[in-house]
């Protein structure tokens, strides 16, 4: 019998964090471990290189009707320090109350062991299943995922299937499961503004310059309207309209306006007109200022006029914003804008398309789409309910997971995220733990979406 | 008969770096080496202690109807850091050319000694002169005079004099002379603005909030109109319209408005409308923004919202803005334009006055000039284009000498400022030097300066 949390504490055990160029030996352990446990349930196992850390992917065949469900999940973790904020260490496992301890108990060991072993649970009781399942488990997740994209590039004969499956994103409580059915997508890149060849004194040349502060500010000021929005022409023109049913899914989140502006420890919020903060972060698209600076920072007074300032800007973007596209049109903008009398560079940083996927049955799903992913959710939004005892939400979520949108776009498969972390989970931080409970009533409803699945 | 190079080889010896406190050997050497010297021709020298640096009277008294000058100068000298760059050691003094070169030749030591000398010279060939002198060498103006305006506040009664008489500005070339008539004032103030409490994932709370780098941006944007004026009402109220004569005196420097840009490497000027670039840095207020920084600076990208986001600003402040009164005013404005969502603190850090004096036989003389400072511009200049062959420019400078401001509003005098140092002279950095011509002619002109103001 497959005892999912004995595999975890051993899953647990091996410190594979990403970043660390030290932690080799970890990452090899989490990485071979998955591998052989893949294999002891039947998968024929291959653990692949890239640029840098191997990708693993185990395939359970069939005959070519069968559907084919790909499974991902990341056996990378994030850094376990300051280590003397944990109650016991990152990487022995402990189980107090009904959590189990540890760095990458939440983030993503213990929601990938929830599916591999609702497959081993499934496989045992059903060795005939009439379904193609192939786990594809990256090692490089926690640091931006740099190999995955010309991993599915190269692999995309291999990685035909019918939809992907994962679970990797929040829910709000233990029995308020979450289906997430967007993520918005990112631009980002820097403006370095020069003045002055050189820093001058403000007394001697004071008042002949533009200084390149002042620049970037009446640049940056220009850059949203007094409601909110954001002030470049086109900005919005591919923003898709959110759908009614939409709204009503978030509403049912229950979430408190006056609670979130506590939290956040802002006097007001400042939101584009006719959306709620919470329609707001997960709606429309954004342009944030992510940092800036120029001239002197230290403690008392430099009379200096700078000669560079900068800004660092990301716009966060909704279905159908194209990243590149809205970087065009922001540099169209920022080069019309721009003072004369200064010059500047705009530096290209990254993008990230952003994703949606629109469950069956509501008033935008697609005509065309897949049967077999419509069927994977209804059987998820049917286990779940029978399972948590309440039906999932389907919500679009404010952040990105580039590689949601990149398997939309090489492979053309839409995910089901099924959401399994708690925000008392800590991921990233110290003392990260995992849900047991969850654990157990995610393995029981994951197995029952893959025996809907494999219906057919 | 005293050698005034040799001299100023000597004082240069002397390591007097009031920034630096392992320098106290060379600091309370040149201390001691001045009031020497000035013991040495005639003066009763005392040495004045202070919070820090001890200040240097001497004083050569008289009968009470005879006029008194007060030399000002300073004793202390910059860091000579990066000592790699020095030709020559910086406190070796080493005479190349019609140049000495050593720390502190140009500033203030050789300007110094030219007065010294003028005043040894004169009162060797004059015993009997009906002057009045005191020397008042202070240790600190290098670290921004800390212990001065305590100083002449307690020493007020000892200070009462005609008019002060000093050597720390610049020429612009050797045989043009420049008599600085105003220095521009200063305030100076930080601004913080805070967002929410804590820095903030850009994807999951993007678009709820004012980040505090567009709140900040907006504030600054706000402070200038696009013609280069300072949008702060009443800013300019105070400020005294500059005479016809001030304009034709700065018209004669003969400046090229395209080598300036040049040198600034600059696409255009941008400067106050109906103002040359040179007149908007001497007869023009600023505001200028020395510092920007908040959020994330390093390397690619951190998609954070931040918390906090501050600018330093400063204004450079004309006759007769008054610094307090336009730091309230920009409070203000400040207080009334930044957004509601935001929290923001504003934090002063200092204020300078401004200081202007007119020459006699201008249109805007004051009507109640002292007979003595109206005597000793005259002798100024008569004496300056006798001995330079050519007439001194009175002109205002962008800088700042809070000093000369304090001695006005502390005791009441006026300065008569006689620019000696040139461009080429690096002050402030490695390879300084002093040019002996102009050091030799200066003492010719400040010999007969002194004694035209004695003549009565």
């Amino acid at each position: 019998m497959f005892d999912p949390v004995e595999k975890l504490k051993e899953f647990v055990r091996h410190p594979s964090i990403s970043a660390d160029p030290s932690a080799k030996e970890g990452m090899k352990g989490a990485r071979e471990f998955v591998a052989g446990l893949l294999t002891s349930i039947g998968f024929s196992t291959e653990i692949v290189p890239t640029a840098l850390h191997p990708i693993i992917l185990a395939h359970r065949g069939g005959k070519p009707e069968w559907p084919h469900v790909i499974i991902y999940g990341h056996y990378d973790v994030q850094p376990a320090d300051p280590l003397n904020l944990w109650q016991t260490p990152p990487f022995e496992p402990q189980i107090r109350g009904h959590r189990i301890y540890g760095r990458g108990t939440a983030d993503n060991k213990g929601p990938l062991m929830t599916h591999i072993a609702a497959v081993a649970r499934l496989l045992e009781r059903r060795p005939d299943l009439p379904l193609r399942i192939t786990f594809m488990i990256e090692g490089e997740e926690e640091t931006g995922s740099p190999s995955f994209l010309p991993f599915i590039e190269k692999h995309k004969d291999r990685l035909q299937a019918d939809f992907v499956y994962l679970s990797d994103t929040g829910i709000p409580r233990p029995d308020q499961v979450v289906i997430t059915c967007g993520l918005r997508g990112l631009t980002l890149f820097d403006v370095v503004v020069t003045g002055s060849k050189m820093d001058l004194h403000s007394g001697l040349h004071g008042g002949v310059l533009r200084n390149p502060i002042q620049a970037l500010a009446e640049l940056c000021a220009s850059l949203h309207t007094p409601d909110g929005r954001v002030n470049v022409p086109g900005f919005y023109d591919d923003v898709l309209e959110v759908e009614p049913w939409e709204r009503a899914e978030l509403a049912k989140l229950g979430q408190s306006e006056e609670q979130y502006r506590e939290f956040l420890g802002i006097p007001a919020f400042h939101a584009h007109k006719g959306y709620t903060p919470f329609e707001a972060t997960r709606f429309l698209p954004t342009l944030e200022f992510n940092g800036i600076g120029g001239g002197y920072q230290g403690e008392g007074t430099k009379t200096v006029i700078p000669s560079k300032a900068f800004v660092k800007i990301s716009c966060r973007l909704v279905p159908n914003q194209n990243p590149e596209k809205i970087r065009d049109l922001l540099y169209k903008t920022i080069r019309e804008r721009m003072p004369k009398d200064v010059t500047f560079e705009l530096v290209d940083q990254h993008q990230g398309i952003p994703y949606v996927v629109v469950p069956p049955d509501r008033s935008n799903t697609p005509k065309d789409q897949s049967p077999v992913l419509a069927r994977a959710f209804r059987a998820a939004d049917a286990s779940i309910t029978e399972v948590f005892g309440k039906q999932p939400l389907y919500l679009r979520e404010g952040g990105s997971v580039p590689i949601i949108a990149d398997i939309k776009r090489v492979l053309g498969l839409d995910s089901v995220l099924f959401g399994l972390f708690l925000p008392e989970d800590n991921l990233h931080a110290p003392n990260e733990s995992f849900d047991l409970n969850v654990m157990e009533k995610g393995i029981r409803a994951s197995e029952k979406i893959l025996e809907s699945v494999a219906k057919g």
